[in-house]
């Protein structure tokens, strides 16, 4: 397995394209279409929100009930959630809109939207959004590229990975592009991630390796602990790279999970790396727990700890704040047992043996607070699992971002 | 029943004192102690982070243990949490010293302490400050207030109220004081609340009140989602009011119990309104719901939002992220048959009608969000029950106490 540059449009036979089509920004491309000149077996994750926004509604029956999907229409600005019935009518039309423009069918049109809640999309510029874009698909990087770009919302810089690996004797590649970076936290954030490949694989093979992999990866992430309304995940495999089809959990397979783990991965911390007004990456190892759930939940407390959070952004080893969020996690584990670490480039320094500070240097623990990719590691002693959270600091522009972001 | 001036020396036989220790702030009251005159049935209710400072579980066997308490030591500064066994070594000489002055036994002197984790009390201070303050000790209303000053951190003002009610032919007062507000989301926050009472009560029923009232109140307010380790009630009763003893559930202790409630809600809001960087009380009411259980689940959940409690802070009727609050809080509901009204000294405002948004006037909402104390009721309509919480903005003041605290 091997990185390569590029994105949605890395892998075989996927095209992409957007379009400045107003709806709501000014004088940025706002709309992405993503498609496939083959038919793809379609998988999907989505919000765990009671609240589910229209596409995910939609898109959560195409994955479900279409033979196949062939397509992606995606808008930034307005997430078509608490939109009712008429907004659900939106997602059908956009899908039929797409397919009389591909030649495709309408069940074979995947929509996302992202944005603010509550508002309706103005289907005459989502119409022509998706008119402008189609003579515009592109299997270039850049097509992918501008794509990536045309999901943005508060996000800061565009999100894309690829890589490439072997199966069957074939060269497959599999490529991502994901957008951020509020209402993030993700149980199944918006987050939007769109992954695609030119494997050949069943459907179920397809759904339970993205399945399995969004607990490590996209639920592993927190910006601010609001799990979105929109959260989608959708990853689709078109099958043109040639491999005899993967039926079984063979070697193939495997090869596969570990590079869309790596795609997956990347995408997420992405997106906590990019959290909305973030300065660093933020990330929290628990080793030494008894069970994955456990580590799990340790981790994840701390990483949605504000005032964790708080001391990251002031390079402050406030490593009470720490221990404090793991014993409220609702894990067990003796807070007398823990040794704590703080680590980044600028080195490895113990904080904390055995529930008791060490006599560490503050100024040590600054420097390597000060980085752009931060990580706190706690070894509570019990056994042999472990987990990765990522997230971020909490900023002045945090708040400024989210006391703003409607107007 | 009716509201009095004062705090925790309005009740009869109960004097306090502060004093300039010298514990970590220079040139401030950060210590204080309560006397009563008479021994008192106590109760307490405490933090449920696994994570217990040295002080709450010094407490925990008091109030469990010691056939009665009579004086409650207090320090700001220094948590005396993650300190090991010599923190709570410190928690027994604390108390030894305060009895040695007070000439009561060691067992009946209850501790706490609010500040920063991970550093060791400097005892010598300590000690020198229950020096200090023991002669100093007054019934008069400004003993009370001076304790009341001393135990604030980041809290902007001193948090004190009283009550007078009847039982027993007698008049009974009950008041208390307390602070917060940082690492304020207490199930059963740093919070820390001192009640005194001089009702004749037993204590089953004195522990019972509190533990029942304790999950309407203080277990209701939320400033950043942490769980102290240190959060602890405390609730002292010594019978000097003279009425006769209560022993079971009549009428007085019902009219108790609604007296204990007001000064609990009363000190729970003044937290949350009073919490770090905050410029609102915030408070969400569910309403119609099928169950308490179910109303205090969604209720929590907005209150907690980061969204949410910035867009408060932006005077932004982002009704969108509170129906997503809800959403993931994990209470079953129906987002269709959601309506949701701001409410404020300015008015009243219906925004939602069954999970869609009304043509409201934007300038109204802002309007009404703009007061110092607002509410967002969200009534689900799906039976009688119902909850209130209370929490705060999200401000760039937040950020900055908590980017800096430690230095």
């Amino acid at each position: 397995m091997k990185q390569i540059s590029g994105g949605v449009t890395a892998a075989k036979g996927f095209l992409a394209a957007s379009a400045a089509a107003g709806i709501k920004y000014k004088d940025r491309q706002d709309m992405a279409l993503i498609y496939s000149q083959a038919p793809c077996k379609a998988a999907g994750t989505f919000t765990t929100n009671l609240v589910k926004a229209a596409p995910v509604k939609w898109d959560q029956k195409i994955v479900e009930q279409s033979p196949f999907a062939q397509a992606i229409v995606v808008n930034a600005g307005i997430a078509n959630a608490c939109t009712g019935a008429e907004g659900f009518s939106y997602c059908s039309q956009t899908a039929k809109a797409a397919a009389d423009c591909l030649h495709i069918p309408e069940d074979s049109v995947l929509v996302a939207s992202t944005g603010v809640i509550g508002m309706q999309l103005p289907m005459d510029r989502i119409k022509k959004g998706i008119e402008t874009m189609t003579p515009l698909l592109s299997e270039s990087q850049e097509g992918g590229t501008k794509a990536a770009q045309a999901i943005m919302t508060t996000d800061t810089v565009k999100k894309e990975v690829a890589v490439e690996f072997e199966a069957g004797g074939k060269t497959v590649t599999i490529g991502g592009m994901c957008k951020g970076s509020g209402m993030i936290h993700p149980n199944m954030c918006t987050m939007l991630s769109f992954v695609t490949t030119d494997l050949s694989i069943s459907k179920e093979l397809l759904t339970e390796a993205l399945k399995e992999d969004v607990k490590d990866t996209y639920n592993m992430i927190s910006v601010d602990g609001d799990t979105s309304t929109n959260d989608t995940v959708l990853l689709l495999a078109n099958g043109m790279a040639g491999n005899p089809e993967i039926t079984e959990k063979n070697q193939d397979y495997y090869e596969f999970c570990r590079a869309l783990n790596v795609i997956n991965e990347t995408l997420a911390k992405k997106i906590a790396g990019d959290g909305e007004g973030c300065t660093a990456l933020f990330e929290v190892k628990i080793v030494g727990a008894q069970t994955k759930e456990q580590a799990v939940t340790l981790a994840k407390s701390v990483i949605t700890s504000n005032l964790t959070k708080a001391a990251i952004f002031g390079h402050d080893a406030n490593w009470g704040r720490i221990l404090c969020a793991m014993g409220y996690s609702g894990a067990q584990f003796d807070p007398e047992q823990v040794d704590l670490y703080f680590e980044s480039k600028a080195g490895r320094l113990q904080i904390i043996e055995n529930g008791v500070a060490l006599p560490y240097s503050e100024q040590k623990a600054t420097e390597i607070l000060s980085q752009p990719e931060v990580t706190a590691i706690a070894d509570i002693k019990m056994g042999d699992a472990s987990a990765a959270a990522w997230g971020c600091d909490l900023t002045f522009d945090y708040v400024k971002i989210n006391a703003d972001y409607r107007s």
